[in-house]
């Protein structure tokens, strides 16, 4: 699938510019000197969660395997390479030809990851793979940074439907990937219609202050609403005074009220008078909405009122306090001129790389060699550690492996349905240690161990 | 100009689905009881700058007019509400012929604000402008969070070059917009190739620890690197030993070296270091580059270090701290059905509105009334305060005045070079108390009076 194929509210011709200009000049140096074509691993993967976090979630794959896909250096963006003299004419036509032709395998989408988790695994020539750098990071750094807010929400909710508001506090198009990694984090709808459009995630909506203040009354604007809508819509109940509003609501809308909102206040006072009265009104079955600058710990802290449903912008698409994650890219093994298999890929290649690492300063050092990454189970299926190794992979470990085939030989193998990640997000999360789910701060909840 | 005139890397062909659902819904309510065309009044205005901030930064105004003039609803984003119900047919034909036609005031890209300053002011039918605001609060939260986040670092950096580098810490189109934000705070370039394609930011690069990993020896790369873009390239020194090759470095591309980059460890300690060696051994004029997790009170502890730039990421494009700002958008007057006009919008027209206000809980309340905003300022040309009223504009403050306009019947009239609202930022910086430009937390530099 390529996502020129689709109709999409935004269409992504190439992808190849988002990509830091070092990339290039690296290429430019590597080409010249014989070394783009050493056979390369990179690998992505995280030194530390975020504070506190006990577990982080990989969402964006299926957008990385877009990108890759799209990655193409089209005749208008060649043109600005050269008009701005980034490259020269050899990079250019090398460039003109870009086509990903490597492999790429890394953990499924909605799995969850610890610190040193190989999550993503690329292979190919330095040259191809250098380049995806960038825009790899971009999407996998902003994806799973709000799926692990979503997640740790989804979790406070309990059974309750979240639904992603988030829209208009990030970027337009952050937004459309934060409702996508929403939803494999655990959310149910989106308000963001270009969401709905682009991955099918179902959408939902209220109503604003502005329909009510419009309107010459209270009573006008939700005449108007249940008139157009149905009385099984949701009806904004706080611009005046809430209690005559909800005794509004009721009379205009009758008993089979769909729901009312809440969007200040003490949610957790209000959320109980506000379901006395409506049962009181007889409307048992209208359900309160409730949103106000929610995180997960005040989702948590509904838990006991009777809330029906939540709707989270602001923490939900700046991941909580966590916008970004500490993804990095990093060279971690290489052959020499042209040559050089993989090892411990499990594709049958058998030449060995040559592992290489950054020494560094301030924690910045890697590990070389290509890695594998196994999460083994006890009895009750429930994870032990996240074992990490370069070699060959343990033979009791051989059944507990994460990381899948996304791309081989250039071609896409790893594409899947949104709720296939969704899902496997909830089973990866039921097979960790209870104490995964705790919201107060914590070390990992599993122990990364080098094998 | 419509965007789709311009060769982007990106094509947005419509922002009408970057909306939530409720925008749509409210509208068909609207429709069908006739208050849809009724004259509004929205205010974009934030009630609070992020905690400790003295000022906050407008950015986006250009993209939000972008936004506007391609807010089009075509034949596949019909069909798509269609088939998810959104909304009736009534209002589908309704949004095929949509094009905003309105007023849109607001204080010029660039310019500071402060708490309930009016930075924006759309007027128009209630249909036309409730539509635009997801879309319009989008731009304006993320890009002014970043631009505030640039305009300290700025501040911390004097003299010394910034350059973005944060794409890969952010969603790959936020990236693009981060870069265009942090140029109007003050940054110098950015490693964005979309940015510079797109926007027209100078872009820069470095080079990477995977270019010196592919490599045999860290001389072999750096002398790659030099015969492939010459001696004024930029090495990167510590993936293995910083003096060893800050050595190697200068043998390889001679004294004539333009710059050396370190990327981990105390950066004061080894820039001086690193100053001394190079002076040493000839490269008097080699720059060093730092980069490593920097935010403004990092940049801000380097000033007396020999540092010739900084190279920031994460923290920038995350809005060091504060990734959104709290910008909402309200209806404060409107019309009755088809009638009224606009007050104080210095347009000649003379109807007058009725202001309308949200009471709600929470510090949620709004001030009813379009606002004009004035900043006088004392003999120096220092600003006083962050003056703010309804109705008439003092004649004392009438050459205050801040907002200008945008859009006016439909067309856009507020369209301007990146750089001019790059300069007009320096220069509102200059024109506030000293005090502004202090990292320390404190209150906002102005304070907001009611005239």
């Amino acid at each position: 699938m390529n996502t020129a194929d689709l109709e999409l509210p935004v269409s992504v011709p190439s992808t190849a510019l988002f990509t830091d200009q070092y990339e290039l000049t690296m290429l430019q140096a590597a080409l010249r000197s014989g070394t783009a074509h050493r056979r390369s691993v990179f690998e992505v993967f995280t030194r530390r969660l975020p504070e506190g976090r006990r577990y982080g979630v990989v969402a964006g794959t299926g957008r990385v395997l877009d990108a890759v896909e799209n990655f193409r250096f089209d005749a208008n963006v060649l043109d600005f390479l050269r008009a701005r003299d980034v490259v020269d004419e050899a990079t250019l036509r090398w460039l003109a030809d870009y086509r990903f032709s490597g492999d790429i395998h890394g953990y499924p989408e909605g799995e969850v990851y610890f610190p040193g988790s190989p999550i993503l695994r690329v292979e190919g020539s330095f040259a191809e793979c250098v380049l995806l750098e960038t825009v790899v990071l971009s999407i996998l750094n902003h994806d799973s940074a709000v799926a692990a807010a979503a997640s740790r929400m989804a979790v406070a909710a309990g059974d309750r439907p979240l639904v992603e508001m988030g829209a208009r506090r990030t970027h337009e198009l952050a937004a459309v990937a934060a409702s996508r990694a929403a939803y494999v984090g655990g959310f149910t709808k989106t308000s963001d219609l270009a969401a709905g459009f682009r991955y099918g995630i179902p959408t939902a909506g209220t109503s604003a202050h502005a329909f009510t203040l419009l309107h010459d009354s209270e009573r006008d604007a939700f005449t108007a609403q249940v008139e157009s809508l149905g009385s099984g819509t949701t009806l904004l109940v706080d611009t005046y005074d809430i209690a005559e509003a909800v005794r509004t609501a009721v009379e205009v809308a009758g008993p089979g009220l769909g729901a009312v909102r809440i969007d200040s206040g003490d949610l957790l006072l209000i959320a109980h008078r506000v379901r006395q009265q409506l049962d009181e009104l007889g409307a048992k079955n209208t359900r309160i909405v409730v949103t106000s600058d929610l995180d997960e710990y005040a989702i948590a802290s509904l838990a006991a009122a009777p809330v029906d449903s939540y709707g989270v912008g602001t923490q939900l698409v700046t991941g909580s306090g966590h916008p970004t994650c500490s993804m990095v890219y990093k060279l971690v093994a290489r052959g020499e001129n042209g040559e050089g298999g993989t090892e411990g890929a499990g594709d049958g290649r058998t030449e060995v790389l040559r592992p290489v690492a950054k020494k560094g300063l301030g924690g910045k050092s890697t590990v070389g060699g290509a890695k594998w990454a196994a999460r083994p189970r006890d009895a009750d299926g429930i994870a032990q550690a996240e074992m990490i190794g370069t070699g060959p992979v343990p033979d009791e470990l051989a059944d507990a492996q994460l990381q899948v085939p996304l791309v081989l030989g250039g071609r896409t193998v790893g594409r899947e349905p949104l709720d296939t990640a969704r899902d496997r997000h909830r089973r990866a999360l039921a097979g960790l240690p209870l104490s995964a789910t705790q919201l107060s701060r914590g070390e990992p909840v599993l122990p990364t161990e080098q094998a």
